[in-house]
């Protein structure tokens, strides 16, 4: 088997018996066979988002839920705070701002992550809406304490919006008990589907929210999708992408059956792996050890080498794609994605390709 | 083969080589493979759309391709005309309202095709900043004539939007040529594939209409999906659906191998069969045959029998799904989709199982 291996920030690998289901004739959207299915799905979803609110089902990447998140939610001028870590929370502050939120970001700045006292200084001041923060951030490997940020914003009854797009799934997040009011993720990352779907929950505060909301919406009005997952036969508004609906049913079942509680102890020990062995080979990791991320891992770039040359060699000689850093952290880091379908062997595979990398093109 | 035979307004058949890279291992969106195959794809949609403006492909239903129009084009009290014949047009008109468009019904019913005398008189007088009209409208079975639509907007310069979600690929539209200005399309019509993406074209005019447009978008941004689609490596803003992606691809392949003039000449053959076939075994089609669509039939249902059981014999005896009507017409109208993947034995096959059904449930 000499197939492609991406150990990617998502789309990540899809299981062979998911991409069996993909590949066969989809269902039509409003038909008993959709029910049932769709209703299996969102029960799933409840399940891995731990709520018991609905959980709805959008037709688009990740940052179509984070749009939705924004536009049903909020009224022009209204104040919220955008803890940001990164280029995803930097893209959710844009969201705001097309929107004509008064949107403040209070940047920890790439490669850290959020320092709740400096969080709690500035909300307890603030009079903010809401808070949107990333759970975790891939373009720097870096997770956020969500339990601790809902906590101190909970203090102050400030709602909390998190950006879970690479991360539910995969490290524990539990929406009801922590008090968080909306939750977005997606299928490619750690729900082990192809791309195309995302899938947003709101607390009941949330929806109140919504009620008030003046914002244009359509496509991503949520009390539509809302209303149509509430069903006794549920469907969704628009015709879904229902290909990946069936898919993401199979691969969410998979992700019960194995447990999360064992997913997120493989997490675990997946990003501890990579972490020790980049150690021992001398490579140094981009932030620092104690807020890396268990689903990507940010690895700096040695002086003497190009990233690039270390991702085209592990590309070329392996069959393997890990990717660079975005934007400010372009040619600085290397990244492994190491969430969702990810086997021991495909890890090992991996690192030992990296590990070759670096022996070859070091100066 | 006793598998389930779709005959609706979509999701339509799949053929099996597209499914079966539907069933691939998704791409990473990064990477030369992908490059390749989104060149490949937008060569493609030039063809089929008839343009040599980029053809833009955002993850999403036709629903919301339709809002990325209203939200990329306009600005809140803009002046804009909608000349509804149905469901979907009315959607259409909605998006607008949502957006704070001063937007005008123009309403011919359901049922009737626009009347170029009644628009003209209206395009004349209204300074309208666009002209929004459907060219297939599936909720009622009837086509109009967007050619001679854009002719007549043409004489008083105004810009024609044109939702062809379920008609572009199965009947003459040529964006160019005809002085279009936005046409929209999805994957899961005429174009053979799974649902998931829609498909958008923006003429020179509709790209200077862009540039003033006030209304908040994100995901939608056009201009954003455009410099994806000129970069000599191609891409989208954000993670598309990959898989649906590269099913589109080969689906387009197809279509375009099979001639578009072939493709539109046998949906003339299937619409004409269709209606000679009901008025064969007695039954009605419900708009005036001269305005019928050669996509989908929308037929009266006889006094004495319900819709709802034609199309529950049909499917439980021989495994067809077709379809009823929509919103007022539910009850009235069952409706056989005969566009995409359809062969001569599925239409025959469709045919005979209603002719079976109107026998056995006459009373």
């Amino acid at each position: 088997m000499n197939k492609k291996i991406l150990m990617t920030p998502g789309p990540t690998m899809v299981p062979e018996e998911v991409l069996e289901i993909n590949g066969r004739q989809p269902m039509h959207h409003r038909t008993q066979e959709f029910y049932e299915l769709f209703s299996g799905l969102n029960l799933n979803l409840k399940k891995i988002f731990k709520t018991k609110m609905e959980v709805m089902t959008l037709t688009a990447s990740g940052t179509g839920a984070m749009e939705a998140s924004v536009a049903n939610l909020f009224s022009k001028g209204d104040k919220v705070l955008f803890a940001t870590i990164g280029h995803f929370g930097e893209r959710f502050y844009d969201i705001a701002k097309i929107y004509g939120l008064d949107a403040e970001l209070l940047d920890f700045g790439w490669g850290n992550a959020v320092d709740l006292n400096v969080l709690e200084d500035k909300l307890k001041d603030g009079d903010y809406k809401a808070l949107f923060i990333t759970q975790n951030e891939t373009s720097t490997g870096v997770t956020n304490d969500i339990k601790a940020a809902a906590e101190t914003a909970g203090k102050y009854s400030i709602p909390v919006i998190v950006d879970a797009v690479s991360s539910l799934g995969g490290i524990p997040l539990e929406m009801d008990k922590w008090g968080v009011d909306v939750v977005i993720t997606c299928s490619q990352k750690c729900f082990m589907s192809p791309p195309g779907l995302s899938f947003i929950s709101l607390s009941e505060r949330a929806w109140g929210m919504a009620e008030k909301s003046t914002l244009p919406k359509y496509y991503f009005d949520l009390k539509k999708a809302r209303k149509g997952v509430m069903k006794e036969k549920p469907d969704t508004p628009y015709t879904p992408a229902v290909s990946t609906i069936m898919a993401a049913k199979r691969a969410t079942d998979m992700l019960l059956s194995l447990g999360l509680d064992n997913v997120y102890k493989r997490q675990e020990d997946f990003g501890k792996k990579v972490r020790d062995y980049i150690k021992d080979i001398g490579l140094q990791l981009f932030p620092e050890e104690c807020i890396a991320s268990n689903l990507i891992s940010a690895i700096k770039v040695p002086e003497d080498i190009s990233a690039s040359d270390i991702i085209n060699y592990i590309l070329e000689k392996h069959n393997i794609l890990i990717t660079g850093g975005q934007g400010r952290l372009k040619g600085k880091i290397i990244r492994i994605g190491h969430m969702g379908y990810v086997t021991e062997e495909m890890l090992e595979k991996t690192l030992n390709a990296l590990k070759e990398a670096v022996l070859k093109l070091k100066k």
